[in-house]
């Protein structure tokens, strides 16, 4: 979770920027503060060989998860890669994790038990330790909070502000399986998916309920100094392009015919007499990567890259604050983004 | 909040129990890890100078506050001082502070910036810096969740399992009044405390709305190598020595003649018909802080508690592990201590 930002919240449009700005007005200095809020994660300096990241989020039931369409393991699951994502788009390593939560009368001890397997299931990849948290009861619903610490090398880490005019935009992975995903769930809960290859929809589900947290490619990044600015796809494209940008004082061009599909998400909007790219631009929950390359890098970054198994696709480019953020369509043309991104006071679409 | 513990939970009696063992199971070790859970907060090896402590926790409406009896101010100000008394009870300095807040549509931005301007009053004192958080919607209730880090020298952190047989018990401030200003506002939420002088109630309510954290006697025991083992009451002292016990493989007889009140505690129980000792031991959230001193410091230590202005008072010892938690009466008697302690599933008394 963006530190000091509201997942699937527009500073814009909803009143929750009001929020945002009193959290960095109440925000003071600090010599050990290299980042507070406005990025993925805060970095503090604790050390001179290593500085820590550092993210929390709080997730809440009927808000960013509904027992009805995933299962408490699943759960687990996502809320632990919402928190590895946010360490991934720093280009950092994750480390120690505080699980909270506050569980309604209706759960069990079971299901408790299933959500934090999901945790680790999530987190025992990268080696994370679980050393702390809380529990706690809930008069209804069931309440979240996951803390993570990552680290990286002293100025090393990627910013949201580092983007610059001229640079390159890539995106990791494929775009909109996971509201796909979300979607079918919503639209057929029981009964199967008919009209798209159950193969398709199990790919879109799984992409939804076990999404992939981009740890490895934000190190390689950050390895071989590739990165100008980097931010993960939890809104969604559009929002979290946006928040790099206003971050970085820029504007961007995508170019719509880039966007990565996988054949699933452009089989399910065909059958859903959909935009598949609309899906791209907008669905939330991707957490893939979004960065930028300069141009001077871009060529070895190609190279280096297509020795790799990581999937990066050339998206678009930066371009000076006054274009703001459009897309370039099939025709020549361009668009320009909606403000609003996909929030969770919003039903999406 | 302690890590991995629930705040107002006995392991024994109720099904949390079960998950702090899972979150135990799930634990594993590592080498940057000295306390993980199961104590007031993890300690991690982070630096060769410095080591990091961090403490996370998530208070629900309706079970940790109520907004019918507790401004939004106070909310705030309670769950920063609850964190800090963490690090308090670890002998640290608080450092970092994220927040994440899960916001019903019936809250205000007026309520919510409320909030962080009482989290605010009670984390400057300490320079504590808020580096990051999140915002989301919640579909019912407010749910507050932060996370505070702290620092301590390499080994110096005051744990729960150092105290041993022989060591007396200490505790800082007085016992009981914040449950009893919290029982004050349930009486009599709007037609003031008759039977009481209003000076009396407003400490009480003071005590309640806005506890203090005893971060600099939690230093000063550090500074002086005086306490072997200690541990903040938030649950109650009969909760929390427990814990304090559990830890350290040992047993415990308080002196209930012995147990500090304040004079309005006393009124408050007179004018109630209660006993102000049940009070003092079973209350919970005073956020003082319950400490050993191995016997042959004990002379030392008094002498320069002496010249400080804390308030600590010896209220018994540490006996051998079968002989439990008791209390000595004023006959000469003794009483064990009831398991339960107070717990937000169960009214209090």
């Amino acid at each position: 979770m963006p530190t000091g930002r509201s997942r699937r919240t527009s500073p814009v449009s909803s009143e929750f920027g009001l929020i945002q700005l009193l959290q960095a007005q109440v925000a003071q200095p600090d010599r050990q503060v290299f980042q507070g809020i406005g990025d993925d994660t805060a970095i503090l300096k604790t050390s001179p060989s290593e500085w820590m990241l550092i993210t929390t989020d709080l997730l809440a039931e009927g808000v960013h998860f509904d027992p009805a369409t995933s299962s408490f393991e699943d759960i687990g699951y996502r809320a632990a890669i919402a928190n590895l994502s946010d360490i991934a788009a720093m280009g950092g390593t994750p480390r120690f994790m505080l699980v909270a939560i506050a569980i309604p009368p209706i759960c069990s001890t079971g299901q408790i038990q299933q959500l934090y397997r999901g945790i680790m299931q999530a987190a025992s990849p990268y080696r994370v330790r679980l050393v702390g948290g809380d529990t706690s009861a809930s008069k209804r619903g069931l309440f979240l909070s996951i803390t993570l610490t990552g680290t990286v090398k002293p100025g090393q880490a990627l910013l949201r502000s580092g983007a610059r005019v001229g640079d390159r935009l890539y995106v990791t992975g494929t775009l909109g399986d996971s509201h796909a995903g979300l979607d079918l769930l919503r639209k057929r809960p029981s009964t199967g998916h008919p009209v798209m290859r159950p193969t398709q929809a199990r790919f879109l589900l799984a992409r939804h309920h076990r999404p992939s947290a981009r740890v490895a490619e934000g190190l390689w990044l950050v390895k071989h100094g590739f990165a100008g600015a980097a931010i993960d796809l939890s809104d969604g494209l559009t929002g979290d392009l946006r928040h790099l940008c206003e971050e970085s004082g820029v504007g961007a061009d995508i170019v719509a015919a880039s966007l990565p599909l996988s054949p699933a998400c452009r089989a399910y909007a065909a059958t859903h007499h959909l935009d598949a790219r609309q899906i791209a631009l907008q669905g939330g929950e991707d957490y893939e990567l979004l960065f930028t390359v300069p141009l001077s890098k871009q060529s070895r970054f190609e190279r280096l890259a297509a020795r790799t198994t990581f999937r990066f696709t050339c998206i678009g480019s930066i371009t000076p604050k006054p274009f703001g953020l459009r897309v370039r369509t099939d025709e020549g043309g361009t668009q320009t983004l909606p403000v609003t991104s996909y929030e969770h006071f919003l039903r999406p679409f």
